[in-house]
């Protein structure tokens, strides 16, 4: 805290702070909340491999402006020069926290604890971090019980945000502007030589994958990819293995016959004859131990034993037995299928794939693709900055990254 | 059934075949089933007011295509001229029904029980009907318990599609194809219209609402239109009241100032502080009555007791204590507050929009505005011809409507 | 013309009254201008190949009404059933005609001069029908000259609408909603058969394309298409030559490195320096004899002797020389070109593929790729019922219909 | 030029490098092309109002890289730091230049001549500048006459970027990311207290008008900014003032009725009678003064002597007697209309605004209003950093705009 009227605190940061447009970031957002700030020190990095550092003195007029402050650049990767350890608070009740709770990012974390920085465990954004048996753990709001031990206030609280690599992998195609008049097949190349790279390195791929994936066709590349061992989870909807079952049990997607095309008129009940046949099954895996459903993508994942998670929606037919309808239930489950996982496809999904972006670390990659610029820069948007969006046909897409897999 | 390889069955229908557009519809599905149609009798309606009827061999050269056939064209208002009373079957497990079972239109249905024409009851699409204490009803598949008696089969069941009315109410201008190039103004009116005319007829009004409604600040106009009554039930997803919650306590919504239009950085951290509050007040009622909100969409629905029912989703943060993650819990609660309803406006949302459009009979009227054409078509197209759209800004929308109904 | 305040007209029609749904649309055009029908006659088509026949009294309030109504029956395929020649008014000067001209719709139309009905030459939408040297022609209003004999009100003019067939080429597909839900392998496969059709009995195929073709590397397959003899007739803007030539000479596109997918900063100037290099060659033919231009879509077109035209635009860089500029001209040689053509493909390009919808007589099939469905359904909602739309992405869509014809 | 086998050169630049991002494009565009940087000094502002500055050695593997990044980089603002004269070189031929012609960017650019640095006039981007009797002007390349003096090559140019200003006039609501879930009311408060500021600093303010401006019902509220003087220019095309005619003497857009939304079947053959009024009257502007039109956008226009300005396009009917079909004729009277002017919205219409956009200099700000986020992103993508959009429907943003500037 400096003279009179104004209130201040010194913070640091260093990395690819240029590059990675946080101190472009650092510098709106002080200037957006009504406070200065005062450069004290800054290294640049002389060539692209180094990093730069910098120091600054943040002035405001208030303490609760400067608290507001303090918070959004911690969360943008500034800390305290000051070094202390992290402040904690016990839940006053079940569900509830603390007003100053640190809210997570989905950057990597890290907080001081007895002077020693300790990285947080299960991170995702929108989340607690809770402290319990000397690990940091985040924690969603419901899940926190009266006494917990809740990191508050921005002391000892270290976030690392992915610094944007410079072309790695030649991400740079899907790393620019959503749009629809790019060339799909560059993308699918990258996307490609991902898949094989994680896979290589013992990862798992999660596919997250909604009905437009069946009505356009590209389910039969999707199975290719399966069979392949390209895909080691899937997480849908209902809708998904409903019109999948359709399609096999009738050579029908919400009434169209996917081989010919043809509409037929009131083959949009072929879907509910559907469910009524699993459902008689007593599930997916009943219908394919019984022989009743015997191809198309949920078949190949029971056969494959790939891990699947159905979510219900309010706007589900059914549902399938196999669908998880306690939403809470089903949010823990895809985060659980999630753990650790290398690389995400999102399919013609705004809904699950939103709910999977919720999930997820930063460092995770996740690929999404749909026919909609809207819902890829919806997508794209929301706090998940390692999201990359192709917009394209997701029926073609498939086609297409199953040839470059030389799966198809 | 006649000669040779032939199968055939005569059928008959009336009402305004040709405006409604129901011939036309009924030729393609024979001749799209690789079947054919001989009319016998054909009576035109001579002016707009007067009915025309039709009764038509249908025959096809297998029994599964007549049967397939009949199916369809019973969906579409046909029936059997040959009177007989309805096939009932029992389910012989819960959940599961046999598999001729009728799948139920939105449309008006009765059912031939011993000679008597009976009108089914809680008419929705995708249900079957089962007859009980000589009642016929619609009941979700689910819901469908061992021993239930299920109409199966096309005869004895009569479906009347809603014939498409000739403007009453100058409905032309919305029923036309889904376009942006529309004077907004001119469907503003008719609504407006339709509405006073339901409210003075003493029925009610739902709303299913995204929380694009709070970002655009549509909720200003829409809470003048709770306050003026012209809204029964609020039906929606957690993020609409979280994010109403976030502008009540916060003044931001997803973290921009609502008043300047401001990007907050950080500020999508507002939400997750709003979701603490109310958590830790118990709920969004006891938040009204403890006075932490003040003001809102959800304060207004609380102090003018509108009934809402929150449906959970996968991409929930939170959730609210109100909002029911069960979604076969929250299935029922819609349908239940969406009971005997006269009219729903469904307003930035295609999930919850869909969802309600599964449960409506095709008698009631549903508006559907979205700033994304295809949101609208695809809301138009699910077999709920009732669905009326308009493209355009929801926020300029709400305060457009407010200003029609001279509440704003 | 009848009793006291109503003025009547009794029309007659015939053909596939209801599969086309021409008998709703007169039905909804009457009652929609406060007029009213009486049937005096119709016989349905017993089955599907059937025609049927409609004789029908309208009646009016106001003789103004009648002529409005009887002139919009026409353009649907009615005709007075009282036989008469057409009348002919002289221009009274160049560029304008009789107020009560009849502006041609672009269906088959045939005017009755001295008893006998002539079928009318060059028929498109928007047009007058100037009749001289005992021939009935379409001319623009530019064209007309004063002196002119020029059809006006609705005697002895008799629209002929194309029925929509049922089927043939299983187009079902293709005339159904416009959606991005559907299986695009199932269109290009009826394209490719229509492309073979149209080829094998000696047809012209045209394609109007946008530079999009160009930016998602769909150029190479629209190439292969075009060495296989599948293109006859190139019609495109400015910015498609100036893009295609950008790749052919630097291998970017925009500024898009078309193999890596790198955005190359500053790179958008390629465009620019490639303009250069063409306009000092003379020309993209001077370009390609010097051997400056070397490969590309307007390398293929000139070597293989390819018709092509390209339309300026208020948005050009440059033009290239070859690029006409004066629109006037321009849409004549757009006109020329289509003369007699018998497939048009329209690769993203809303402007060109709206331009060349309006030249097209109805019975001459257009088909329509764009990924935003905004666009197809405006290309097929203008008139031009002949349209079909599929909802993709063009680069992809270019890919499959190259591999399906068997030249990639 | 260093050591054996890497070509290099020094850079420097100065301004707000991190705010405004251009040291991270720098950064980029050096990596991309597998040249590299070394930081030479660097100093940072220390507070949001001190400019940086660096200087930087550019290393490339060879003499055309090096080349090529410092074109790249000369057009981002960097200029060389050894200080030289421009390179003149002359135009061998009409319409064309030499190879490395300096193509320009829409920044304010000064080129070195005689030592001393000179301002280019009428800046536009895809032009290039020549120098004659002492001044450096902007020419399109078609107007390159054989023997002009052309800027080539890197040195003794200086591009000068606009600076992204932070939060002046509060424009951060509209450069944030292209969204229709924004509240359009405070875009709105905007635009007006931008024109009224142009408007009271003496500036001009032109506008690039679509025909959905008519469709839409907009016409009437942007006939209020035009009674009251935010209007200074109509740049528009053949549709526009064909819709608007129709309109005024119909009472229809498109054959839909304006009031009641009805359709008029038949009805789009209003605007084919329109144009044959205003032909037959030789013009919109004699139409005006014989009484035949006496309302609308265009009437208001004639009015009020605002300078219109309307393009040809291929798809045009008619085309009316003002519109300019030849549209190099077209572009320079845009261009001659848009010189000082201090403001541009561009409502609805993506050929129109592209035109414009590509005109401007970037210091002059233009506002892009669309329903459909493709055609903001787009017009906001073409380097014009300028543009700012809004998302949303442009009849409804009309009404509010009036009802800000309390016209309507």
């Amino acid at each position: 805290m400096s003279h009179t009227t104004t209130y201040s605190e010194v913070v640091e940061a260093e990395g690819h702070l240029i590059d990675s447009q946080i101190l472009n970031v650092v510098f709106d957002t002080v200037v957006k909340n009504h406070a200065s700030f005062d450069v004290l020190k800054f290294d640049i990095g002389r060539s692209n491999d180094e990093p730069s550092s910098i120091a600054m003195r943040i002035s405001a007029p208030s303490e609760p402006v400067l608290a507001r402050v303090l918070e959004e650049l911690v969360a943008l990767g500034c800390r305290l020069s000051d070094p202390q350890d992290a402040l904690l608070k016990e839940a006053d009740r079940d569900g509830c926290v603390p007003d100053d709770f640190h809210s997570t990012t989905n950057h990597r974390t890290l907080v001081r604890l007895h002077g020693q920085w300790l990285r947080v465990e299960r991170q995702r954004m929108d989340a607690v971090i809770v402290v319990e048996q000397g690990r940091a753990v985040c924690r969603k709001l419901r899940d926190v019980r009266r006494g917990d031990l809740v990191v508050c206030g921005v002391g000892g609280v270290r976030v690392i945000p992915e610094f944007r690599e410079r072309d790695r992998h030649g991400f740079a195609f899907m790393a620019t502007d959503v749009s629809s008049e790019r060339r799909v097949e560059v993308g699918v190349a990258r996307i490609a030589a991902m898949m094989e790279e994680v896979r290589a390195g013992g990862g798992r791929i999660a596919v997250v994958a909604g009905p437009v994936v069946v009505h356009t066709g590209g389910a039969t590349y999707f199975q290719d990819l399966i069979r392949a061992g390209f895909v080691h989870i899937l997480l849908a909807g209902n809708a998904l293995a409903v019109h999948d079952a359709e399609q096999a049990l009738f050579g029908t997607s919400l009434g169209v016959d996917l081989d010919t095309g043809k509409a037929i008129e009131g083959g949009h009940r072929h879907h509910m004859r559907a469910i009524n046949m699993i459902c008689r099954a007593g599930g997916l895996r009943p219908a394919v131990e019984q022989g009743v459903l015997r191809s198309g993508v949920m078949y190949e994942c029971i056969r494959h034993n790939i891990d699947y998670v159905l979510a219900g929606s309010i706007r589900d037919d059914g549902p399938l037995p196999d669908t998880i309808m306690d939403l809470r239930v089903a949010q823990d489950r895809y985060a659980e299928a999630l753990e650790g996982v290398g690389l995400v496809l999102a399919l013609s999904t705004m809904l699950h794939g939103i709910g999977v972006g919720n999930m997820l670390p930063s460092w995770v990659k996740m690929i999404c693709v749909d026919i909609n610029p809207a819902v890829v820069t919806k997508l794209a948007d929301r706090g998940s900055s390692q999201t990359m969006g192709v917009v394209t046909d997701v029926g073609l897409f498939l086609h297409r990254l199953a040839h470059r897999l030389r799966v198809a």
